[in-house]
């Protein structure tokens, strides 16, 4: 098992209850180990097994709770 | 097709990011006609077709998002 971290850049949180959000659908997924969400700035700091989900799907799950990913 | 109209009480909401985050998962369930979100009072109401999707399955979505509906 290979945990790689991940920073993803976030638009749209604007407080405490939109960091609960991002920080509950990123920990619902398989092979997500541990999620730490700021406000300031706006990012996800994200340690994930990589042979389990991929960079693309912890996008998409904070794209579909109405937030967004900077690339 | 029966559409059914539902007002789900929501708590954990406080800024228009919580409301647009709640907007996009509801939405986003096949079934789902139209979503109208307020902070004040803190709801969701849905019109829905009943025959694709249940209400526990309306208020699942809102929970994994990392918001309480109110029982």
């Amino acid at each position: 098992m290979t945990m790689t971290d991940l920073t993803l850049p976030i638009t749209g949180m604007t407080c405490g209850g939109c960091v609960r959000s991002v920080t509950a659908v990123l920990q619902a997924l398989p092979g997500v180990d541990s999620v730490s969400v700021t406000l300031t700035p706006g990012q996800a700091q994200v340690r994930y097994d990589e042979a389990q989900v991929l960079p693309a799907q912890l996008a998409a799950v904070v794209e579909d709770a109405g937030f967004e990913v900077v690339v």
